[in-house]
């Protein structure tokens, strides 16, 4: 049973089957990354390019080691010092990638829709590894695999998203993906970080994390993007801390077991204590092993799909 | 029958023969391309290190490419942040990279001649990715090896190089081949981008793009160094576009099919209408995939020949 | 048998049978390396996470040659535009790699002891490529791989390291590992750069060259970090080069065979003259080699000794 669409854009209007397919897909390489060896052979003698106009760490490596432990061949794209700083557009750069036969591009960009348009004018299968504060969805992929996992299921389950929704593609992603899937879903922030019209989607709104707090299975807390929104959605990072940092005494205060997930990488202590983040609930770790299974996952759906 | 050289430092002097001899093994090399595993042995457990002073996507990605589906092991030669900023010389970085048994260097330099030196003090295979204003030997090489797919020759070809011929390593290595091939070849551009000496090689000399439209069979158009040459060696980009940019158009009072070649990245239109640049007539993505069986041609027959 | 530590941090404290156990493994690694196929299986499906903080073409093509000839999986560490510059600590970083199921770090670090905090926190083997002024110890296995390869001992040999002792990490490490197996050491230089606790290991000071050059058998000579150093330790380049520089004139008046030996890249005509440093004496580019085979060994015992 192949994936409907022969690329991976978002998790806005994808079917259930699909998610569902991902995920069960994830699970058997998931068991493959506990073997000694990690590696398959289904991508022998493909080659994926990574096309990374925007720098992470995090997504890139999970990107590789997921492409490597499938045999494909891996092309990394260097962004500075490229055509692109010659002023190429980005259809030539993808067509000049696709007519060296290579199999899959995955591309993160700064500019929400690049993976989109990509996809419409190259054959080779896209992945969306994120772009601008659109989507993510293999974020919330993993995100979802990963309740899964601890829930056995994720319909039923209250995720609250915590932090600045309005500028995360990781919001977004999993806003999508949890609700074609039946969980609650809420979000909790400042109003100038909450967009209006998540109410129209079903999610609830939140602007006081305790209220929250009585009711949530699961924080997904959102990075604060320190260096561009300090003073400018919130009066400062102190106050941000006050009223939405997650602390161990504010989830002691509500009195039931609550899972912690962060998308990565945390300021400890501003949106999440360290202590916290380390503590027996979170299972921020487990996110990014299981972002290894989950991509594994897509780029063979994709690759053998059609 | 292995090539003369154990280097591939530039088309000047180079044989018929052995050009000859890379053209017909990149034809086979381009079969292996169409293939849904596009991967052959020959140079497993070869090392080969990509030392590129000066970015570049598409050589870097071609070359990459090529090394990866001949099984080689490929090391990324990283120029910022490495021993060149802490001083170190050329000879030294070489003789180190040879000392680790690399068996092949690729190498990209901003300046003439960087190549050849290498060459004199190591033993590795030197190949040529493009060394200051001088030669690209593999670019000229997958340039006749599109001529030869679409017309099945390349003596007694007209081709005209358009553009900045006197900056341009893409045209002097296109020259120097051509002329070996037996091809007519002319250079059309403003006075002041075109050498004098040219007429020595035989070469014909255009100013006037109109003139040389009636008889040419094929146009290489030279990429415009926007950011270098514009106000220095022509008025305006768009006083360019008027006497030397390809248009529709202008192809059209030709009354002749004319294949366009262009070496890339494009400044569509500039010194190519997009039109033109995505037209009928247009090789320029056969181009892209040819260059990958041409350098695979080139470094299979360099790494088996000695 | 197998190593004592499943980490290489330092050689301060490493006993004499496991550098011994280096010493041999990488000597049946040198063998492989002269094959015309230099690849063997052991690392096949282990994932190697090179995380290079500062700039280093050599130690990082050596250690990724090591890696690849060893058929691990490598990856590379982007460390500019990475998380680390979204001020993700170090620990958060290595976690993560580790959760991705990395099975061994490499590090280079500015900071001293980065390493060995990091292999307190992953339980991924750690191999330290250099923390700051503290210990480089795959490059004193190296160095003494070479002398043993030249003249069959360590025990015995008399070493003299030249130059800048109190910054280098190169220095550390040989003086530790010579020291366990028997060499005699001493260091020379101004005595703004020589610590004067080396006397309480055992090490003689000079700081007079040509004293030391009747005596010795090996001079390892340090690079000077001309950036860093000049006008602050010593008065100017000239000057140090006067004092300490190795020229064959100074050589010759010693009268005895001496072994020559820099951690590279070498200053031409500063720390050493071109004419020594390419002279019958010079082991230097046998070092480069050695390191190959020497970090093949490391990595070899690390991933097969737990």
């Amino acid at each position: 049973m192949p994936l409907l669409s022969k690329h991976l854009l978002g998790l806005e209007g994808m079917p259930k089957n699909d998610i569902q397919l991902i995920l069960d897909t994830a699970e058997s390489f998931r068991e493959v990354l506990e073997r000694p060896i990690k590696k398959v052979p289904p991508l022998q003698g493909k080659t994926i390019a990574n096309m990374f106009f925007e720098g992470s760490t995090r997504t890139q490596l999970s990107f590789e080691l997921a492409e490597r432990r499938l045999s494909a061949d891996v092309l990394g794209f260097q962004v500075s010092g490229s055509s692109v700083s010659k002023g190429e557009s980005l259809k030539d750069t993808a067509r000049n990638i696709e007519a060296m036969k290579v199999d899959m591009v995955v591309m993160r960009h700064w500019a929400a829709g690049a993976p989109h348009y990509l996809s419409k004018v190259i054959d080779a299968n896209v992945v969306n590894a994120g772009d601008g504060a659109h989507e993510h969805p293999t974020q919330a992929l993993l995100d979802m695999y990963t309740l899964k996992e601890k829930y056995g299921r994720i319909e039923g389950l209250h995720v609250c998203i915590v932090g600045d929704v309005l500028h995360s593609r990781v919001a977004r992603s999993n806003i999508q993906g949890l609700k074609t899937m039946g969980a609650r879903v809420s979000v909790c922030g400042p109003a100038t970080m909450i967009p209006k019209e998540l109410d129209r989607l079903g999610v609830e709104i939140y602007h006081h994390l305790d209220d929250v707090l009585q009711e949530v299975d699961v924080l997904n807390v959102l990075r604060l993007q320190l260096e561009r929104d300090a003073g400018r959605f919130f009066p400062s990072i102190r106050e941000y801390h006050n009223s939405y940092g997650i602390t161990r005494e504010r989830l002691e205060k509500a009195g039931r077991p609550i899972t912690i997930m962060h998308p990565g990488p945390i300021n400890r202590d501003v949106e999440l204590s360290a202590d916290v983040a380390d503590g027996e609930h979170s299972v921020i770790l487990q996110q990014v092993l299981n972002g290894v299974a989950v991509r594994m996952a897509v780029l063979y759906l994709l690759a053998t799909g059609n």
